[in-house]
């Protein structure tokens, strides 16, 4: 690992549903230790209804699995419960990882149904991670889908994330931050975030540094004495256009020519306020001084003011990115698929009365077909591991197999890289800076259908027919035996 | 502090919006160093349409206040920006805080626009410390505010937190679980939170488990090999009623008779399958075998499964709470409110285009009074401090002064204590167990009315005479002012 996580150095073993460890000594109990399985991590759904989905968190949930370590203090805890066995508590004192795993690098545009992790270990390990999995993996991809939507909405203007104060914790903050930046944002105002991943780091003065001094011309001249160079002012404190306004242009006039100079507002209308400050701006010769905009901004209010023309340089955007408040939750599952005996996988499966719920079982690669000629992807397939894809391929709708589309003149792309291989790091960690070109790069190849915030075209995740033939007939065989079960 | 907070050892010092470390090197440069400002942490909307919030998080932030410390890195990190001179860089490398920290208790129902912690210090401190403050109050006080809208649904029926995988990264889960608590949950299914702050720990198996095994009657069977004594299966991985409940039914006829029995039900519709699975449970004589539920579940789900008379024991619910997902955005802000000059205490205001958004100027006590009678609450009273309050008053509405009211009979009760004094914690701090039942007897404390989940009734929270005066002459004064300069 190039750079240790936050948490490093901090015992997160026991961030466990307690079910994962009442299991876990159950599978020990019943002689099933060394079993191996295979999980696969996806989601069901693209919050806010959008058409992908961007991963994030790969690196913090790796830096977590290679520090686990149970330490004697928590061995003890366990113990007094009075629930597991002393087998299963050493076994807890040795644990290592030494499984393998496979993931979608991160900022990759992800799909429902595609296995983005997927994890081969003894029962035993491969269930204790699944905690700290879900929720390193589901935090920072919301985050990321989130804040790609309000790029998106900003076009070439850049977003810089105001949302320390809404986030839901410490951690929300400084891999809210990550995770935007790998999306597209330019920066943040956390400095943290700054320290430990290098993001650029932005901000200006707040409202009670005009109200200390008592009048908006005081507190720009105060501010520009300390920072002759780079001056934005908070114009809303009072009045924007009487007297916010007024008073940045007249210290404006006091600086260098060639000083970075800008406005900011928080509140009321911002493209009207935007628009007169322009006026003012211009009419003063400012003509270079920047509007920076904030105020409970998304995709959608962004989209409006990009509509309208507002002349507004960049966005600080806060509460709704940092919590992707229209849609906070990012529900990705971990589920098992696959079991080994004797060396065989045996695919399993899980069904559900909601049709969504029923996995695809089995051990699987990921591939993308990118269009020779556009360079655009234009379908997922799940394939069990090791199928091959040739020259041409049918492709065929899970929901209606006569529904099939022979592809051709495309490239495949297996998406999973191998990441841990029997418990050793053998993948090198892009950086954030990479992570973000890459993201970009790859949304490109997206169709303009996928783009869109309210009904975007649906993109395929298919099935080979192999994986399909498998799913279908182990639904058949589930429902004879609880058909033959209930009589 | 009792026990040290996850964070303590680590350094949190860079967490703050950059604009703090721009605005303190600014004051400084500015020689404003010693000037004592006050500062407000208020919110001004109820999350959800609730009739109160639920204030917690403070133990945390204190945390954090007491163990700030610049490393010489953070400093190294600031110099290379080139924007802060090294009088400031020398002022954060003896960083601490040595001002004073008012708070309401941890626990309590709050309203709009009440001061719950206040702060005093020179305008450094005041200002460094903000990020922390909004970020720990906001998030515990959502979580804790929604967990007991979630609580007062069940009624006397237990809930607990199923929410860690979709938490909003490491911190959401374990200070979310610690917020659930207070708040009226009866645990948590999170290892580390358990181990953190003794909350109950909770869990049974996942569809993994049953998975794993193939077929619900082995998996039974094999768990309840494992936990004679206790244990609770998950009857919906293949199908409920066909499958599940008769394989856990036969498997409970193995088990010791006073054995704790029970089933987790996690899709499909929860009143249905719940009232099958009683009549099949009670049917086989496994009357005391307790049904819980979980899949997506909050204080709407909970309240139609309890108005249609569900034979439900039990609530797990995830994300809904977690992340607070029909508003996951506590608007907690951070005003100042007054500069204090010579020994005097200056009031002072933010106005706004939105009248919501203007502020409460000066340095002020939070009364809150309760009716002698029935020992409800029925106002709140913001006065500068020092004002005392009788045994009559008359409470005003500040929308409608005209509109009065004079209290007697009734205790009033100053809801800030203070917390930290010239940087010295003397605060004695209650146990997250006094904390919980301390919530719960001041909910037991508001009308009936503030308790519904729509359309609760308004609790008002007035301003003394002298208050309200000082605020409508600052609203005046400042509108003359701009009037003036806009001429």
């Amino acid at each position: 690992m190039k750079k240790p996580g936050w948490k490093s150095e901090k015992n997160l073993s026991l961030l466990v549903d307690f079910y994962e460890i009442t299991m876990t000594n159950g599978y020990l109990m019943n002689k099933d230790t060394d079993v191996r399985v295979y999980f696969d991590y996806f989601f069901r759904r693209v919050p806010d209804g959008g058409g992908f989905a961007i991963t994030a968190g790969l690196e913090q949930f790796i830096d977590y699995i290679v520090n686990i370590e149970f330490s004697q203090e928590d061995i003890e805890m366990l113990r007094k419960m009075d629930m597991f066995c002393e087998e299963f508590l050493d076994y807890l004192k040795n644990f290592k990882f030494d499984g393998d795993i496979w993931a979608i690098p991160e900022g990759t545009p992800v799909f429902p149904n595609t296995p983005i992790i997927t994890i081969g270990a003894s029962i035993l390990q491969a269930q204790l991670i699944e905690t700290m999995l879900l929720l390193t993996l589901n935090h920072q991809s919301l985050i990321a889908t989130k804040a790609n939507r309000i790029v998106r909405a900003a076009g070439k203007k850049p977003v810089v994330d105001f949302g320390a104060r809404r986030g839901h914790g410490i951690d929300a903050t400084l891999y809210g931050a990550r995770a935007m930046y790998i999306s597209g944002c330019i920066g943040t105002s956390n400095v943290l975030a700054h320290k430990m991943f290098d993001i650029p780091v932005i901000g200006t003065m707040a409202h009670s540094w005009v109200q200390f001094y008592g009048d908006d011309r005081t507190a720009f001249q105060n501010y520009a004495m300390a920072y002759p160079h780079k001056s934005v002012f908070l114009v809303d404190t009072y009045n924007v256009l009487n007297s916010g306004v007024p008073a940045a242009i007249d210290v404006f006039r006091t600086m260098e020519e060639n000083a970075s100079k800008g406005i900011r507002l928080d509140s009321g209308d911002l493209n009207y306020f935007a628009v007169k400050s322009r006026e003012l701006l211009d009419e003063a010769g400012f003509t270079d001084a920047k509007i920076t905009v904030s105020s409970s901004l998304d995709e959608y209010k962004i989209r409006e003011l990009e509509m309208q023309g507002a002349p507004i340089d960049s966005y600080g955007v806060g509460e709704r990115m940092m919590t992707s408040s229209s849609e906070p939750v990012y529900g990705g599952v971990y589920k098992l698929v696959a079991v080994e005996k004797d060396g065989i996988i045996e695919p399993r499966i899980k069904l559900s009365e909601d049709i969504i719920k029923v996995t695809n079982p089995g051990l699987k690669d990921v591939w993308r077909f990118y269009d020779n000629n556009t360079g655009k992807a234009f379908s997922d397939l799940l394939t069990f591991k090791g199928e091959s894809v040739g020259q041409t391929y049918v492709l065929f709708d899970e929901a209606m197999p006569s529904k099939k589309k022979t592809a051709k003149n495309f490239t495949a792309r297996k998406l999973q890289e191998l990441i841990i291989e029997k418990g050793k790091v053998v993948y090198k960690f892009p950086t954030l800076d990479e992570i973000r070109q890459y993201c970009q790069s790859e949304i490109n190849k997206l169709w303009d259908g996928l783009l869109r915030f309210e009904t975007p075209d649906q993109y395929y995740v298919n099935l080979s027919f192999d994986l399909w033939n498998e799913k279908r007939s182990q639904i058949e065989e589930n429902y004879t035996k609880l058909e033959s079960s209930s009589n």
